[in-house]
């Protein structure tokens, strides 16, 4: 069954991607278009997938932008700095001014602890031997430990939160919304959901587009067919 | 009974202003608040609306963004190309390449026919006499219809329908799909509902105002008490 | 020689596109993207050109956007509109509620009139006989002076600006400001600049691009070796 | 004698603000208005700086878009989260994907050691007494040392880049350009060199307010004037 509003998909060892709302469906897509000859319908029918496919092949995006998704997100701060460059959507985030962190940080699986190879854009990516993949995850959890004792040490302290959190690693999961439009979506997940993303935010991209796919179909299946590029 | 999706208000002669989707409550702006302290809500509770009040206050604009509302708008080209400079939104318009415009035109009511004088922004608007105000929108009407009697010539002559509408005047109404979120919305609203405005549009901005605050009225009474200025 | 700041390239009967300011070199694209590397450099060399046109063709669009190009446009408001859709730039344009329209429109020359056959996205349209041509440019011609009659006409009786201008057409030359970076430069050159476009917009889409080819050599060539497609 | 292209103000420990390009003068400022009257000039004179207050005061922003500064700037991770949520802008940054990260972290002066006391948007902070104000100093060090040992090990041992930078902290210098427009920029500086702000981003909002007051000074005294807020 595919995933509906409200529902969340676990990703990573603590994150998750939720959806929080969403006004998007296919006949959004369609009427947007339609509007161009005021013929706009009140179901889609069986030629309106060969008018997304035409959209999405002749790259005419603007009827993509009609409708909302709205998700909470959980993950890494360094996957949420690459996230949050992406300026048209909408973003609210846990503040480390507000309140206190979050006592999770990301640790990779076995198989993720990686080397990487080559160039920028054409990286390659090898899993590294289970016992030294292990040392290395003993190594990052002693020292998210080791960063979040110095933290409640300067917390206890009196240190003001906004000061204490600098020591925090970009590994501490933070949380947002993020509320974006389909063609916004697609430009992040042929971007974040491809080979030459990070491992991490790929992982998210896929939720995000499981989402989607759910919501809009016709529109994901014509993304797929040319391409994965956004319009 | 306030306006809801689906409620069509009429503005000027020919014109109207349609909900056609609304993912947008005040639920969503006092959420997209709590996630900085991870205290999100299903529910809105007393305290919240004091909440609200404060994010307008603080200009606390982003919690703002996390909904959407999706208008259909008939008017003239005139209003419409004063609401397509707001660009934090989305837009589809009826073309004139793709299909024929269609015959309606805009007249003032006689109360509407009126002077101007004094300086940018604080201009000063009278009506003018009745029989004057009537020889005005005989002389826009006859006008307009020259202009149609043109351009149905030349489409019968097989002009290109891009080229034939070069004669039409920007008091032919258009139509067009809008989406916006309740922040640039209210921009839209403190800009374009209000006495400097052009009268026209600012009953488009009334219109929108009315489908805002039926939605998400607590936002809608802080944006009043502040003095109507966006966050 | 290639034009420069101060500039002006005229455009159809009566409009121009004239480069009021430039801070755009291929330079800050390389830098854009050598931040990267935290490499950046004084001058350009023989390997950047191949940098610029990695970036085009991966799609690395974020470098091209640390420039600006500001031009003062002259268009007929139906190109003006088409302009105008496009959101990430910057407009201010002459404003008929301050002050009088001015009295020039757009005729087509006798080999721009034309007629239009087929589908939206593959329309084909062929040059009419010239006695014909010459027929509808006298009726274009007759229709606005018709119009401008008409707003003359109301603005001698006091009818205020902004009322009287709904008579005029959109065959009406306006003038405006235009700031952009090369990103939205190119993507704006890549729909308008375009067989499917409207031939009139085209020949602006030109006249740009001539600038930007003349700031952004290296830029504009890797623009055009992979099929002038924006990244 | 004021800031100027190519300078570099000094923040924080180890952080800069340098201005790499400037095309922004009060001029485009005059002239995003008077195109509306079609009456642009070629040099700012007397009566301008009224014209300027006026579009402050009266809030018409678009005519301060008209223009780039392009800034180089080093800060800490912490500080370039908040400024990255300016979306109206441009940003390229050092990759710790692409490379190694360098190895300077933030820590506050003596003075800089706070406690936190009151609600969101009134918090107040007080300096600690410097013999705790070094033992907090120390344990930051201690940290972001232990933190860069365990990042060198993970690199050491061939771990992916990408990977290894999970345990780095968010008081870790990062570097980026940022290329922002006059209206963009105000509206960073009213919300970044503000009271209410982070005391660290603080000190680099007034750097770029510097730069931006040597380039646009009668904008800038309106900003002043009319209480620092964005049009």
């Amino acid at each position: 069954m595919p995933p509906r509003v409200g529902d969340k998909i676990d990703v990573l060892d603590h994150g998750f991607v939720r959806l929080d709302a969403a006004e998007a469906t296919d006949l959004s897509v369609v009427n947007g278009a339609r509007v161009s000859f005021l013929q706009m319908k009140d179901e889609l029918d069986q030629k309106d997938e060969g008018l997304i496919r035409f959209l999405i092949r002749e790259k005419h995006a603007s009827p993509f932008e009609h409708n909302l998704l709205r998700f909470h997100i959980r993950c890494p701060i360094a996957v949420a700095r690459e996230w949050m460059r992406h300026r048209w959507s909408s973003f609210n985030e846990h503040s480390l001014r507000y309140s206190q962190a979050i006592d999770e940080f990301y640790i990779p699986d076995v198989s993720q602890v990686r080397t990487q190879t080559g160039k920028p854009g054409s990286y390659k990516f090898e899993s590294m031997d289970e016992p030294v993949a292990n040392e290395v995850r003993e190594l990052m959890a002693e020292q998210y430990r080791s960063a979040w004792k110095a933290y409640e040490d300067m917390l206890q302290r009196g240190v003001a939160r906004e000061l204490a959190r600098f020591v925090l690693p970009v590994g501490l999961y933070t949380e947002f919304y993020w509320s974006v439009n389909a063609r916004a979506l697609m430009n992040f997940v042929s971007l974040r959901n491809a080979e030459t993303a990070m491992w991490e935010i790929g992982r998210y991209g896929e939720a995000v587009e499981e989402f989607f796919s759910a919501c809009m179909p016709s529109t994901h299946k014509a993304f797929l067919e040319f391409g994965r590029v956004a319009p």
